[in-house]
């Protein structure tokens, strides 16, 4: 079911300082900052060749990342994204598995346009894991 | 510099449940678990098309992983494998950049038989990156 990895989302408390330490220390090329009210964050996107790395910074006072960054002041791991062929057939499968959907189990459209989901990560060893229709 | 993302390492507390996990609820398939002794883990890998999902779980007292578990009992996003072209140019421009890298700052030979070094979270917003000589 789990198909390709889109990207790993790293939450930072400074997008800025960030991207210079991914631009001049790991030599990479982060794009210009996204503002995505709807979705709480600003986002900068590194492309490593096989997948992409998301910096992301709360944006706003309902950020969904602000409370692992309160947790995590200095930033850390957030989640990982992989790609399904069939978000809905994925959804059914993970339920009847017993695994739990985060929200109302219905997907929204995630930062890149497509449906997504969050799966809760307790189910799968502390990972938050998105996914993201193909 | 950073090239291709080798692999996402998740630590976990119990290798069979975990690989059960990955293999029945996520639709994945988990290879045999590797006695990685010289490594303190045994490991599980799993392809997902572009990259790979490391599953770690501690072997021996002296466990790279065990402070992690401790702090996270059950599991959590390890670490994230970037491979680099030549590990020596990439650990002197880190080392340039104020960077700091784990250990000696020479390179030992990982899990996959190639020269890895281990650069330190607090320089990379609380994510440790592992970097392995393509």
């Amino acid at each position: 079911m789990l198909g390709r990895l889109n990207h790993i989302a790293i939450a930072v408390p400074d997008l800025a300082a960030a991207s210079a330490t991914y631009r001049n220390t790991l030599g990479t090329r982060p794009t210009a900052p996204q503002v995505l009210p709807e979705h709480g964050v600003t986002v900068v996107f590194i492309d490593v060749g096989n997948t992409k790395i998301e910096l992301l910074e709360p944006l706003g006072a309902d950020s969904p990342i602000a409370a692992f960054l309160a947790k995590n002041p200095s930033g850390g791991m957030h989640h990982v994204c992989y790609e399904v062929a069939n978000i809905i057939a994925a959804r059914d499968h993970l339920k009847s598995e017993g695994a739990r959907i985060l929200g109302d189990g219905e997907p929204k459209i995630g930062a890149h346009g497509k449906p997504v989901l969050f799966l809760h990560p307790k189910d799968f060893n502390g990972t938050l894991i998105e996914l993201e229709q193909e």
